[in-house]
């Protein structure tokens, strides 16, 4: 990484946080150049405004909050890597001060700036994805009911978390958070297919002559 | 209302839409002023601050939303009286344009504001109370099993539609609140206490002799 590179995301990360808590409208360049004790000539050098600044400055929060939390998820059954989903959710607090850089820059956006708001879209929609491929993996496999609906499941397991994270954060105790987590338990415990369809489907795999 | 009260409440009408969209460090007491038409010092005449202005703008905005889906909520069963109180989230949008006031100002400010963050406290505390009182009303009365956390149900109903709505807004389609719906009907049909636990409590109720 050159020394202008390395400047660059340095100002990334140092205005990260600063977004996420304040809000586009809520952040100034003046804060950012206080943060990064970088002058306006500086900043501008490798930013040509704030729109850009907070475009990468959002890419950047969501890339360390899906590596924090979706990242590395063991191989393994659906059902497993969607309740560790739900636990790391939970049990991580967003690696940015501020609370979960999807739902601040949605709320923030949702009204405005277009281009966060084209961004923001996008990460909920790889998110969503995301949840979606696990599932349609638990319905191939068998371990999920195929009444299953996976664009449902995907909409119920980030409403839920989001919602319990504003009430949280609100509430400053992490008692909603848990109540998230319990019903998205028992979600999981209904989607799972009766161990006799996973037999049959089990079966199914196997050549019709081999018991 | 006097003319002055009159013109108060004007401002705080005008008000509203503008900083539920934009969050109250997107909105500028020169918007205020373009939106009202009102000079500086008209302005300043009815409000010291704009964070008095705010603080005002949110108890209204507040009191519309509460009015709009928690009012008059009909006399009957709590079961009944949940469901409806989801149906109207879910089918009747904000009255304000720019989404839900009470996610948006959590979001907004729970990072700074101290008298808004309190005001939305205190208004997320009075919905949960509400559903709560519902919730042990059902249990008093043999409709919701006596497992049933008042607490927990609360924050599930308030987050799971929450949440929804943020996805909602994001993707322009309802989808993601039905499902919210969905989700939470289920949860009530699971509230309800058995129908034999139900008999028990009744004729708990009747004097002994009386069959």
């Amino acid at each position: 990484m050159s020394k202008g590179e390395q400047t660059r995301q340095a100002i990334i990360e140092k205005a990260a946080p600063l977004f996420n808590q304040r809000g586009f409208a809520g952040c100034s360049m003046a804060d950012i150049m206080e943060a990064t004790g970088l002058e306006k000539g500086g900043l501008y050098r490798h930013f040509s405004s704030k729109e850009e600044l907070a475009a990468e400055v959002f890419r950047y929060a969501m890339q360390t909050a899906f590596d924090a939390r979706l990242g590395d998820l063991p191989e393994g059954d659906a059902i497993t890597k969607l309740r560790l989903m739900v636990e790391r959710f939970v049990a991580i607090p967003s690696p940015l001060p501020g609370g979960c850089p999807l739902l601040n820059t949605a709320i923030d956006t949702d009204d405005g700036n277009p281009i966060l708001l084209t961004l923001v879209k996008d990460a909920l929609a790889k998110w969503k994805s995301r949840i979606r491929r696990i599932v349609q993996q638990g319905i191939d496999d068998g371990q999920i009911t195929r009444s299953a609906d996976p664009q449902s499941v995907a909409n119920l397991i980030i409403s839920t978390l989001e919602g319990a994270l504003m009430i949280t954060r609100l509430e400053g105790n992490r008692r909603a958070l848990h109540d998230a987590q319990s019903s998205l338990e028992s979600l999981l415990t209904m989607l799972a297919a009766k161990p006799a369809a996973r037999l049959r489907k089990q079966n199914r795999r196997r050549p019709s002559h081999v018991k």
